[in-house]
């Protein structure tokens, strides 16, 4: 982690650093903590592998002491009644009460794989995918390569292709459902996303059907993306493999 | 159907015909009545696409009759007492309830799709694998090509090699259970299974985990039976296709 | 509904009315445009039968002029977001997707037993309350008959009994949990709720756990309670019962 | 147990003695090896707390050594095939799969409890359902007080009434299913279960939804069944209470 020292730095600026893990908390290694964030945000529907409808906070003493003197109106933000409630294992308004049984189930299932692993296991299925995105000769949407993300890959489409037409065609030819590019990004990029309850047969169903998508819809890629992909899958290590057991 | 012509002369022989559908029934084309079978076994785990648990006998009036003359023992081939409580909608014994009501579903399933369409997906599905099988230049275990299943294909293991082994290894690595060779082929084929409720990226994640499964134990093949199968599933026709709907 | 005329002439009026429908929604009987209300919040979790997870509001015209020129700053009540995405089917941020799914059965379940009769359903199971809880000598929390609920209803202790003993005696001796009393009620008054996925034969075993419960509290009680719902509930008219079916 | 004598002097005897389970298993204590007995049928629908779709035989050595010498045909009470393949934790055919998982968490739920406290809930509710049957003033299908069930009742009709009547118009009015009367009692009597996954407030809204439908099927009974139930369940001991935990 290159940040960390300025990181300190920044701890002693009087601002709060918020940074959002909804697309990486339980995929990628994250330290609240000894990266001097203030405020956390997270969700349930990725990582954590549970059905969308949790939103966590996790704030340091740092960020509770703003509030306290902080005139902004707020709603999420407001956190002193919710930490009062907690402290007896209590909501202060009705939880979405299932998807917590959910939690602590999710929670027990990255225990038991063990955090090294979950994040092991993610770093091999993004550079599995980064493989075939290159072997297919298009472009992952990330200049610096230290910062490749291991829950998703963004790749960019060629000029003249529409990358929501291809999600289009996938959707209606395989059934399978890519993320959009958002913003200035819509119809340039589409989203892999390859993070939570995910092994490396899902990874590969999932380029296979974005191979042979891309053909079907005319994008001009190279064969070949898939290969690459299992060619990387297959090495013997075992580092990373969900369900890695001794073999006989 | 070449045999039909042989189906209707045999009608007249004596003895019984009876079809074990287990692994065919809801995934390839079967017309009892047409090819003159008396007695047709089914299961609910294959092509109905549900949990094991169900097992179904069709039987036709000269199959009636010949119980009502007949000395054998009989439990399950014993049909009165089944037809007599059938006929209010009720059971005899204590029936697998749940099940049932999960049939209702999967026939409804059945129906939607269309018992066309879903013949030609597992047509679709059985071809794919076989251009799989061969390109990694293992065998398939049946003599005659008219004959190939479209629910399952099993392939022979070159000599010295252990198809018991390569389903362990690919259990242990991949998560992903294969069909073991039984009886005199135990040990020398395993067997995919490509049927029921199946898509084309779950057939291709499963030829991945194979393809990269065969490498690991050691199995001398050649690599592109994925890229065959892609090859072939990419072609630019709708049928068969699952989910296929009008592209604009 | 006496104050339909008020409802009028207070729709001329330049305030808001907003109303907390989130234990009376599809329960009771609310009709937003005819009352004159602007804005109305409701719940999944209750009258809608669905866990804890999807809040809603409906706004009309006059509310979202509001908006426009209203300067306080707003999370939940800044519609417009919401609005602009829902029009081609869609959120603006990540929704409980999986709850509304449920939602739309839930609607089926509503309308296939008819808003009429839920609504008739539910009066017969307040009224049978009320009637255990007078049979018993406590107190209903509601000065004004016209004002009872008819889904939930409040039983005020005697003075030195605390609700939140006969709560726990009853979590712990029968499995059930009933509402606490909020704020200025807490320890005087305990809820029992009956509403939504709910028929005669749950509320019958609910009022018997809260007679019960209240003898091992040593709350003095009159028994009678439950004879009282009985009786009620096995008047030979069909309205209001769920399962109603013609007899032979 | 009285006969345990008996069943001593009967294991010298040549014969076997086989004992249906069905309704009794995991809800009343029975002890194969202590009362001699050789074979022993279950099922996983009542006391075991699942579906319907899983039979079980527990045989002895006796009944085994009976297998080797018998030639009646046989396919259920074949267990040679089944005994081979269990050694290594497999089935000779395709099992219930998805009932063996609910089976591993229903002998955990009953470890949990403790069979002890398992049969004296199940011996309170027998006992309270009988009270509510004596209070009505029907008669209970048992000639031997020592010999009542503990996991169902059944209750006899007065002369020209029909207990499928009375079952129809509980099954219509209040959507709860009583069980018939078999062969020679059809239209005789009808069947309360009180067994499995139940707990006090489920039994009591059973015996209020008979009592109601008695009363609607025009069959003259007493009041004060319910109340009679109650009064017994509400005693304070723990003893076979399910949820009992300590109070305050």
């Amino acid at each position: 982690m290159p940040g960390v020292t300025q990181c300190r730095a920044r701890n002693q600026h009087p601002a709060r650093l918020m940074v959002d893990t909804i697309s990486s908390l339980a995929s990628i290694d994250y330290r609240m903590d000894e990266w001097g964030v203030d405020i956390t945000v997270g969700g349930s529907q990725k990582g954590l592998m549970l059905p969308p409808g949790l939103s966590f906070n996790a704030v340091n003493e740092k960020a509770l002491q703003a509030t306290k003197s902080a005139r902004l109106p707020r709603a999420y933000w407001n956190w002193e009644e919710m930490l009062a409630s907690n402290q007896a294992g209590f909501f202060p308004y009705t939880p979405a009460t299932n998807l917590l049984y959910g939690l602590r189930e999710a929670l027990d299932m990255l225990q038991e794989e063990g955090l090294d692993k979950v994040f092991a296991r993610h770093a091999r299925h993004g550079e599995a995918t980064r493989r075939a995105v290159r072997a297919w000769g298009l472009e992952i949407l990330c200049v610096e390569p230290n910062e490749y993300s291991n829950s998703l890959t963004a790749l960019v489409m060629p000029e003249g292709h529409d990358s929501d037409y291809v999600r289009k065609v996938i959707l209606e030819r395989f059934d399978m459902s890519l993320g959009a590019g958002l913003g200035k990004l819509k119809g340039r990029v589409f989203r892999i996303g390859h993070l939570g309850h995910f092994n490396d047969l899902m990874l590969a169903g999932t380029l296979c059907g974005t191979e042979m998508g891309l053909a079907l819809a005319g994008v001009p890629i190279r064969k070949g993306g898939v290969q690459a992909a299992l060619d990387y899958l297959a090495t013997p290590t075992t580092g990373g493999v969900r369900t890695a057991r001794a073999l006989a």
